[in-house]
């Protein structure tokens, strides 16, 4: 959790590998060894969060350049793992103003509007400009945004601390609420999306998100609002077939017991934690991409628009 | 917030009246003077939580007295207005619990059922025995229940600070969770029921009840688990016709961003904090009262069950 967001964790390992394979280096120049020794780094890196597609495909990235660059010198292996890295988090950003721009299009001819957000997908979250945020920003910048409604994400509380901060940051009007409110404002008609990022995505469009993201898009659902998921192409992970197969992370539940390092709970008290839950592609509106939107996803459409972009 | 629970804050009303009365006689032995000065603390009472229905119902039932004993003497009328504060808290504990008993109806020839709770409706909200933690209460008596979700219920935090307390005294097995997860869990198909108090029903059925409450209404409609709301017959107010006409009190935003007294969001971040929220009818799958249960409730059936009780 010192590095959180789907695609920061992305490019946080992809420095990490170069990073590694650099202090490899310092001990060892022979091809083989080097190769050995980074293959356990990979290995030890992709069993940390189990959620975390962008992890493995930056993983899988960085074990392309050793595969193809294994007859080279070690310094030139190197030297190519820092440059994917570099490359890797630049093109981030880049995907992400992409995103935020097709996210745009889904509001186009229409009024200024309020959407509500969940957890924190900016610029802490990604490299940078950020996914569903990114929406959010390039909304701000062409006057099509009125106010943003900010789910504060319990356990870890996301949204109150980093998403504030970055709409305060921003400029942008924006009120904090707790989850359990969100369902009122789209009652009383003050929500027109709700918009938000994905830690992975099955073939399906199955979509697994922080904890909370399935209740609001049953809630979106219910009361006719769209839901918007923003995610770069790289958390789309088509070895899965649906969202049945995806591995809920469980964390802690001192995390939800317990404020600053204290309890606030009866002694004993246990407390679930699963960190994430999946949103059936069902209630999906659509998926917004760094190379397009996917209006009522499906198998059928993400395939095809992972084959053309 | 020193006194909580809507039955609570009526018995806590009516034994403030009586107190009352008791220091105007010290003061005050004619009885004009002393019903004029009774008269002003009943309306200042009534200017305290417009949500809790039980408050204004426990005021005319002091106020009955009131007008019944005014040719009698001060002493006579404090001593009556003492006794009705005494009846009116213990009737609360025994109305309670002829509603965990005809809650427990509703699962009759079932196996050990997993319900999901919302705020705080036990003996700290009640005068005792509790309205949704009283038939949950009954349920464990009789070996019916098998697991109890305790939403933690932001931002207050009734659930994880009071109703744990009470599950835990009463050795019933529970697992606090986030108001985000209620979802999670309906989807896993952990959750048979939801049963939550309220604070006021409108004639139609239309239920006010903490934030968060028409939340899990809509969520459990989704996942066609049933919906039920314990609440005494005090509950109901007929003199509204449907919660459009319910004030929805609105606190501090502070008790969303700060916790205990210190804030956790950037400087300046601004919160909404409506303290309740009002469930349409169509939500509610049953209301269990102290003189049976009101299935699929609706504006005939509510007013047929007040005429009969």
């Amino acid at each position: 959790m010192k590095v959180r967001g789907a695609p920061a964790i992305g490019a946080a390992a992809a420095y990490g590998v170069a990073l590694e394979a650099k202090r490899i280096e310092s001990e060892c120049k022979n091809p083989a060894m080097f190769s050995l020794q980074m293959q356990q780094t990979l290995d030890m890196l992709s069993q940390t969060r189990p959620t975390a597609v962008n992890l493995f495909w930056a993983i899988r990235e960085m074990d392309n350049v050793l595969r193809h660059g294994a007859h080279l010198p070690v310094s030139s292996q190197v030297r190519q793992l820092a440059d994917r890295a570099i490359a890797i988090a630049q093109a981030d950003e880049a995907m992400n103003r992409r995103m935020g721009h097709y996210g745009t299009t889904l509001f186009a001819n229409r009024r200024p509007v309020q959407v509500l957000t969940h957890c924190n997908t900016g610029s802490l979250a990604t490299v940078g400009y950020g996914t569903a945020i990114g929406v959010i920003h390039a909304l701000h910048d062409i006057g099509q945004l009125k106010h943003v409604w900010v789910d504060e994400t319990r356990p870890y509380l996301q949204g109150a601390r980093l998403t504030t901060f970055e709409l305060k940051s921003l400029g942008v009007p924006h009120t904090l609420i707790t989850d359990s409110m969100a369902a009122y404002f789209m009652q009383q008609g003050h929500v027109d999306a709700v918009i938000v990022g994905a830690d992975r995505i099955a073939a399906n469009g199955d979509t697994a998100n922080k904890i909370g993201t399935y209740s609001l898009a049953v809630l979106a659902a219910y009361h006719h609002v769209p839901f918007y998921v923003a995610a770069p192409s790289t958390t789309f992970d088509r070895t899965i077939q649906t969202g049945d197969e995806i591995i809920i992370e469980e964390r802690s539940g001192d995390e939800v017991t317990h404020w600053q390092g204290k309890p606030f709970v009866p002694e004993g008290t246990k407390a679930a934690h699963p960190a994430f839950d999946v949103t059936p592609c069902a209630l999906i509106t659509a998926i917004i991409t760094e190379t397009g939107v996917i209006e009522r996803p499906s198998r059928e459409k993400i395939s095809t628009h992972m084959r053309n972009r």
